[in-house]
């Protein structure tokens, strides 16, 4: 099966210059990988004649379809048309239909139509116009020896719009495309090369048409399969099989599958256990709540939290023992055991955990060096704690702490 | 004066197929720019040996430097350092400082060292290492016929201090580039037309060696100054003049300057008027401690807070009256005045801040939609209120309602 190909190509100084984020091209990946299409190149070129022509003849070399966004104002330094005319050695000519639509969209808004304006309805004579409803820029379709082109507006609502109802039924139409499956598996509490090791000889033996990719991030790891073949429910059970197979290798590290968080996770652990949870940080400075409060509805499971960044107010709102700061100190297990425990009862939750640790820069002492951190788990039958020896940086140490915090909460529900 | 050329290459299936944003390429875009390096030109590859190389001989055709990122990790799907030492016709050696750093690295965190990590210390022998101290792979610097290659993790935070520890400086100094001297000038509370209207005259009028350009993100508005020249004193000189032409205009918007943040601007006026804060969120769920307590020394001012995300804990924990709940609701202004009275009590702070809204999506009424929250300041003196009425996305007016009770302490700090 002929595996079709695809490059992206965004085309504005304001993208090369790193004034505006280009949000385009990750979705329109995302939307041609669900018809089964591969991109192979994602390019940015600035607004310059011979950028934009080297950039639509080396792509036209490497892939069947070339999607561009950007460059369609009617402005000078707006380039994309008339090199897409020359490009494909087409005269420019006055399309009546663009035309009317630019005057209607703008008489619609009350505003006046000029002489510039007009010039949004010159198109190479060989295009197929695509009808852009949401804006005055059209987009424009050309074959060639079995190869397509597409130009859109780099406004993100018309281009997705154009792509939506017109462009993509267009190339699935046009490409007989085969299917691709993905699945992410989603871990935390491992590091990629250990995770790498423990789960080898199932790597080893996935069958040709799967592949595996190792995607990680700070404190976590995802795994991508991906299945290519004609028939989306078998690649959905062969993905399944996998997964099946991988659990019993790797299963205690994953916390869920594709778009799923893990704060979510958690949230969902939460919601079917009937439990609710409340958190005292310390030294995760409110982290962990802020990260729980992003999902919707996390009013249901979350009763709140406190951050007593001094020892005072672990003594007097969470009532840790002053002998307890004393003997050992607030960066210590039996303090991150009284603060889970004493959170847990102050908003009568099911489950209190807690943090404490020198995140630094500042703090550190040879016993207990910055990136020293303590966590805890307490639901009133037992306490479970947890000692995590980070890093120097603060910020990254609040972030690890913070997934830190969540999957031992994780782990403790899932026992 | 020789304009500089430079091309951003990203290696990675994973950005291909829109499972991840690359918000690298526009960091690295904008921090070149500010060097008066022009990008023309950014590319992403697959993990494939052809797509990487081909990537490689195209940009050193066209640029001044390549500057690469991803590709770095220890499995097989990474590809970079094989392909450089290709295209640098280097044979692959072991460098033993990188070793040194990954074992310490592992040894550091409690984790076992295996025989996958070594392959990051990996490196074509052509290759200057640039040490990468938050991470294990390394930074790689190759020159040839005056044009430069840098290889860097795609891990951001890794990247981005290698970058401005050591690739930016070396860069600066192999190119010789021209000297730009730029100030950033950071506003909140104002809109980006709004703020362009009040400061129209003085924006007119800017000399021909200095260019303004407004960055707007979430809540907030950044101007940057660009001074080209020679002399960087009197650039500074030039900049400062201009600033100081510009605060009678807009000065009660400014909160800081260059790489400075509201939170941290926040921080420096409680230290320097000596007095501490707490905080009472319910919305925001913990978000505006978490930014307080990025700050390296927050503990100095910072005592402490609570999430009290039911109204029980509104009244058990913060002592907001019962009869106040009744009457107007956790979404008033009565509530927000009493949350900021009762955490500063609890906490034994200078001053109490506090949020209660509706962050949304459910929740809403006809009288008090989605998007409207209350926040309040007391200081023991007085209590100054603000009611804000925010958007439909519940990330939004979490990050808006945040920006509102820190900026709502500044104005109150600085009255």
């Amino acid at each position: 099966m002929k595996q079709i190909l695809a490059e992206i190509l965004t085309i504005g100084d304001e993208i090369l210059y790193g004034q505006i984020t280009d949000t385009n091209s990750q979705w329109i990946s995302s939307e041609l990988d669900q018809l089964g299409i591969r991109v192979v190149r994602k390019t940015t070129v600035g607004d310059t004649e011979e950028a934009i022509l080297n950039a639509f003849t080396e792509a036209e070399a490497r892939a069947d379809m070339v999607l561009i966004t950007g460059g369609l104002g009617p402005t000078n330094d707006d380039l994309t048309m008339p090199m897409l005319a020359r490009h494909f050695n087409s005269e420019i000519i006055m399309n009546d239909d663009v035309l009317a639509h630019v005057k209607d969209f703008f008489e619609r808004r009350g505003r006046t139509f000029t002489e510039l304006n007009r010039r949004q309805a010159l198109v190479p004579a060989i295009a197929e116009v695509l009808h852009n409803e949401m804006g005055t820029a059209p987009g424009t379709w050309y074959e060639r020896d079995g190869k397509v082109f597409v130009s859109m507006p780099g406004v993100p609502h018309e281009m997705k719009n154009l792509m939506k109802t017109l462009v993509l039924p267009k190339l699935a139409n046009f490409f007989q495309t085969p299917v691709i499956y993905h699945k992410l598996i989603k871990t935390v509490g491992i590091g990629e090369s250990f995770l790498a090791d423990k789960i080898k000889d199932w790597e080893d033996n996935l069958p040709d048409h799967i592949s595996l990719a190792y995607l990680p991030s700070v404190g976590q790891v995802k795994l991508r399969l991906t299945a290519v073949g004609e028939n989306r429910e078998e690649l959905k059970k062969d993905v399944q099989d996998l997964i099946d197979a991988l659990i019993p290798l790797a299963g205690k590290y994953i916390y869920g599958y594709d778009s799923t968080t893990l704060e979510e996770a958690v949230g969902q652990l939460l919601k079917a256990q009937n439990k609710t949870i409340a958190l005292a940080e310390s030294c995760s400075g409110g982290y962990v709540q802020h990260k729980i409060t992003t999902i919707a509805g996390s009013s249901e499971y979350f009763q709140g939290g406190v951050v007593p960044y001094h020892n005072r107010h672990k003594i007097n709102i969470l009532g840790v023992k002053p002998e307890t700061l004393e003997e050992h100190g607030a960066v210590s297990e039996p303090c991150v055991q009284e603060m889970a425990e004493g959170v847990r009862k102050l908003f009568k939750a099911d489950i209190g955990a807690s943090s404490s640790g020198i995140a630094g820069p500042g703090g550190g002492t040879d016993e207990k060096p910055v990136g020293t951190v303590w966590i805890a788990f307490a639901d009133g039958k037992e306490t479970i704690t947890k000692k995590l020896q980070l890093t120097q940086n603060r910020l990254l140490n609040i972030e690890l702490t913070q997934i830190a915090v969540l999957n031992l909460v994780r782990k403790s529900l899932t026992r």
